[in-house]
């Protein structure tokens, strides 16, 4: 009976600007990917995102990006590892703090938007994330795209690697992402979307836009959070997999089963004042 | 014997500007209050300053301040307290995950600027960055200006409180600071400097510029490290203090004799990685 | 048969995230105040919204507000008249290029929302703001709130005032806005906001959340446009104008009736390329 | 007798921190190139730089950059044309309000760092801020590398193009600037980067790092000042200039012999206002 984490990028708001249909992807997902405020999210919002996440007893990840808020970490910045490395630690460990605030623990770290996409293929910057990650703490996992340099990188520098692809999305045979704009790169059809994860969950077989199979192993299912049907796509999609005989579940369980979520967490009394602070 | 903590602020540069003379203020003070990245600092510049504080033995310090890059910290801006929580909390929990990395403890947290000086007086400011704190770890030290809010939130929140004054800086009859440009606002002269902490330090009174005294206990001296000859001036006072019988410490040491500096350290290994991605 | 002016604040979005309803708006206001990047907006939607003003046959001024887009402007700082003189300038001739480049010219300076405020009671602030607009082009018309500062400002400085009270909001008998929060704060109901417009483009008097009335001038009425009935109540206010014999119109107009809305503009071939590379 | 500009980078300091030796330069260059706050400079320093170039009665010109203050605008973006059409127009508008109040023309615009360089060999990129000069005004030159998709940018779009290489920086065969880091990339001595300007402005040839010669017209020479010793190398080169019959001259002048510097400029009494807002 397999199991699989449900993630999802939350948290994208900024200041007063709204993305995302956060309350409502928290009821589905298992992970909630939360922006560190250098592409999207603000210290405010990744608190209030960080609440909400532990509220609903979801696992807590950090999607640091690009320096880039007009942008929204979508255009690739010619930056070296080493820089990759600072600024991937900078937004970790702030996100870090605000969970022992919240007293709930950071699960795994998943770069963002063009850094996902660049490290995917170059391993210098893949392991500069890496090593961020580990320094950070030794105890959190890196999501990248499956048989990606992240996978490798993890590796090498000794930290567990949790390997996802999007359900929505369309991938070629050599398990690269269809880029957007390109033929087959988003998956609309929840059915067709739910047919092609059970399969890979059940024979260990990706369908690639070529109508071949490619074999994979998949820990967690990355879920658009910011298109209009977004929560209702998930919410089939999950459905469909639980269905299936498919048990959906943090990615700390899916990586090693029966390792539970960790110790019980309950919140001190400390933070009544800051509650109190918060607005309505 | 007394016990003197000396902190300056380091780590001011940002992106390829240059403030302040680190290298060599390393080498005189026990404590590098290090600007976090909101008005002054960036990952880069934190990381090199981190490690250079490890290698010099000194104490470490997160010095978060208003998200104001172009008037550097230094012009007020009406946050609510809340507002001031996260962003207090963020800058802290970067500072923190850059250290582990670095293999060494945050031992405090310095208020910078126009922060520094509005929670001295407004008590709920002064509270929700002594909440930060205790929320980023119950072990930091909230460091503020003597006799101000931030001794009496410290208290209320439960965190460890360490007082200030700068040694170069003139004080009123109410313990505040002589704002810059009002007649007595700084003391250039290091012998004049050094004799009003010696009886400080000794008696326990800081000399006023009404030329009164009034009672005060300082666990660390400020020192200033941006302008010409900064070295100079924290170098005598050093020297003119360890003359007179006193010890220059760390700030955990001048809280609790005795304490030590916590655990002892050791780079690990996996750090080589990193440090062979940094520029020369 | 009185001339009014009604503005909207828009370009209020940034990078990826939307505010505001734009497009329903410019199909009513007479002029469009919009933002300048610094707490909301950026090139790309301010060249998007200036064309889009420039359709609609609508007059086009500058917002600028302070360096905030987290805080979207709404939070004092504490800059020197100087600071704000040349933050204000530098907002008003980005805005004035992108203006000549869709062949249309800016027609007004509106500060915005924590700016505004303290324009109005700060006669060095509204007048560093006044030298701005001035020194950007002596054709510009200040907009500020009715009898505040910026009006004096304004003729000390030598260019035009166009007085403002906002159709929706309460004000004291001394002619300043109610703080959101306070009782009478915002008027709801269309019904009751025109017929206090209606009193007082007719008779010249303002009644107040104390029930008296002051006299007052305006040429220009402020219609918020980031609220979910916005367009309704714009369109409410405007019709009930209409009705009742005021005619609407751009500000030039309304300061000198007949002076027409200018050069007849016509755009120019060689915007063609840059339309071609604009996104759909 | 050969007429050449000197153009040099100033305003490049942010808010408090330091870059350049803006005065010195100033003495020496015929034009200055000054940062727009995109990725150096920030309102009140192009408000303090542009005054300074007008009382040193240096050409004006803005040197927009890619949005990346940490990166100082040295590390690609991988942005559309239409948002550097876009970005660069903001930029030039803003500096084109500052000389506005300062009563001195704009002159010309020069991309700046990884701008300049994609738009040397990517057309589509150059051609986008080709439209941005012309939007902002016809009468703007375009700087950019001699041979470059520059010149034929500015072409097709209708503007002036000055020709510039830099003073210190050797050149391969095909024209193209050696990267730094390579061998040859820098001319450290003085006379012999004087030599080689001397053939050039003679002969019409330039010497590459290969030993060999091509073809070139230059209308201005690009002078770093921002490493220890600029004035000095400044200074020398304009002297050997001068001394081998060169004539030193503003880029417009070099475009087009005779122009002269335009319009007779006289500061305005509205400015004193301002410039005792200003800071000493």
């Amino acid at each position: 009976m397999p199991l699989i984490d449900l993630n999802s990028t939350l948290g994208e708001s900024f200041g007063p600007w709204k993305i995302g249909m956060d309350d409502a992807m928290l009821r589905i997902v298992s992970s909630a990917s939360i922006a560190c405020g250098f592409h999207a999210g603000d210290p405010l919002i990744m608190q209030t995102t960080t609440g909400a996440a532990r509220r609903a007893d979801v696992g807590i990840g950090a999607q640091p990006g690009y320096p880039d808020l007009q942008g929204f970490g979508r255009r690739n910045m010619n930056m070296t590892p080493y820089e990759i490395y600072a600024y991937t630690l900078y937004q970790i460990g702030a996100l870090q703090a605000i969970c022992r605030a919240n007293n709930v623990k950071l699960e795994y770290v998943k770069p963002q938007g063009a850094l996902y996409e660049r490290g995917s293929s170059d391993l210098p910057v893949a392991k500069s994330i890496a090593c961020a990650v580990r320094d950070a703490s030794k105890n959190l996992i890196l999501v990248g795209q499956a048989t990606s340099c992240f996978e490798s990188a993890a590796a090498e520098v000794g930290i567990s690697f949790a390997a996802e692809i999007y359900a929505d999305r369309g991938y070629h045979e050599d398990g690269t992402l269809v880029p957007r704009g390109e033929r087959g790169d988003v998956i609309a059809d929840p059915r067709a979307a739910t047919d092609r994860i059970l399969r890979l969950l059940g024979e260990g077989l990706l369908e690639t836009i070529a109508g071949t199979t490619i074999p994979m192993k998949v820990h967690t299912l990355g879920i658009h959070g910011d298109y209009p049907n977004a929560p209702q796509f998930a919410f089939a999609i999950k459905e469909a997999l639980e269905e299936n005989g498919c048990t959906v579940a943090r990615m700390r369980e899916v990586l090693e089963p029966g390792a539970g979520e960790g110790e019980a967490l309950s919140v001190e009394e400390g933070q009544e004042f800051v509650e109190n602070l918060a607005p309505l």
